[in-house]
């Protein structure tokens, strides 16, 4: 039996992305800290699709979480791993509240890194995708979200390069990269430290992209034979890496 | 009495930069994991040069070190902080030895950007300069070596976007990146765990950039007014950021 695991399951472009993968057929292991949002989750994937959910309640932003989830996980054969938890930190860099840059750093890099490579090490010789969820903030830099932009540069850089190497090593396994514009979650209530900051920086958010309008592209992504999926303009472009690619080994 | 810190110390770029920075009269703190080598350099830059130097042993790739190496080093004014601690680690991604990287990317972009957030927090309205060492594999991606330039990407990315909201912010500090070429140091030797793929891509590694002429570039972006130092053919650079800003908030 085969799974799609994917982390961050619990809310915002998890969850949706728990019930587009569940509608087509998927099995799925959900991961998330709340064990009683997850349990909830399960009943209702179970009884709307039919399909077969595991549960991990774990808090990937702890030192050896990733691992811990990764080394459980192994008895299951996972086809797709969706590396999606992560949270942002907004603020002007001189008033960064430390403990929360580095829970982000833990989470959204080395927790994503551990279970890519585990992933790459055991799957890459099989039909397997690894899909990492980046932003736009991968891409360009954003004013007062620096430290997270850098750790989504991280992820777009290392997912495309993933994918590169696996390319030239004529490799069967897949990775991808997500790059979602601001789209409509809870993340932008988490990300501001400064309330004063987050008023100042308030758009109309009920014009950002729906969660599962973003679900639907990352499905779109998945039977892709592209690398990245951009969002602009609420629309899902599909492309290839969009970094500089140098031949030669360093 | 101020100080210039600089980590990686006592080898390679950062042992050449002590140099450079000592012979042009600056006080030092010099890091690095062995206390040895440190001694050992402190008295040859004061019977060299007659500068102060402090000595910090710490293992940087170790949690916590980060922050209390800065807690520790309170008590000096630090008119320069030169984050240059780093090791590549080179790989099929498919063969990356796990522990290998997870202590690379503790090094590399978690204890970086916990003295960098820390150096900025205090320093940001005083005359005080954070230079971060990416490397050109911090704007390109390199085969074989797809994680330590996904390090660098966040590194180059994270700088360039420190130094632009301290710009917007119109403070006093400034921060800029060094992205070196291939230097000739022990790098090399350390980054390949898979010696067959190093005999591979070796090249003729005399022709590197020797580590004096990086550090004589480091001291130039040091007194520029420009952003990045980027070295390509064995010639510096000086630019501004490389990476696209956007100007409003996300």
């Amino acid at each position: 039996m085969k799974y799609v695991l994917i982390t961050g399951a619990s809310s915002g472009i998890g969850l949706a992305m728990s019930h587009e993968f569940a509608q087509k057929g998927h099995n799925l292991i959900i991961v998330a800290r709340s064990e009683d949002k997850l349990l909830q989750l399960k009943q209702s994937l179970i009884s709307e699709y039919g399909i077969d959910v595991q549960v991990k309640a774990v808090d990937l932003s702890i030192s050896g979480a990733a691992q811990s989830l990764y080394d459980q996980c192994k008895k299951f054969e996972v086809e797709v791993l969706i590396n999606n938890a992560g949270f942002g930190d907004f603020s002007n860099i001189w008033d960064m509240n430390l403990e929360k840059a580095e829970n982000m750093l833990n989470l959204n890099v080395n927790a994503l890194t551990m279970l890519s490579l585990n992933y790459v090490r055991d799957y890459h010789d099989k039909p397997a995708t690894l899909i990492n969820v980046a932003s736009i903030g991968g891409y360009k830099m954003f004013p007062t979200a620096v430290t997270y932009c850098a750790t989504k540069f991280f992820v777009s850089a290392f997912t495309e390069g993933i994918a590169e190497d696996l390319k030239v090593g004529n490799k069967q396994m897949k990775a991808k990269v997500l790059a979602p514009a601001a789209t409509a979650t809870d993340f932008f209530n988490q990300a501001y430290t400064n309330a004063g900051l987050e008023a100042e920086a308030a758009t109309d958010r009920s014009q950002y992209t729906p969660a599962s309008v973003l679900a639907d592209y990352t499905y779109q992504l998945y039977q892709s034979d592209q690398v990245v999926g951009y969002v602009e303009n609420e629309q899902l472009i599909l492309q290839g890496p969009k970094f500089d690619f140098v031949a030669n080994k360093l």
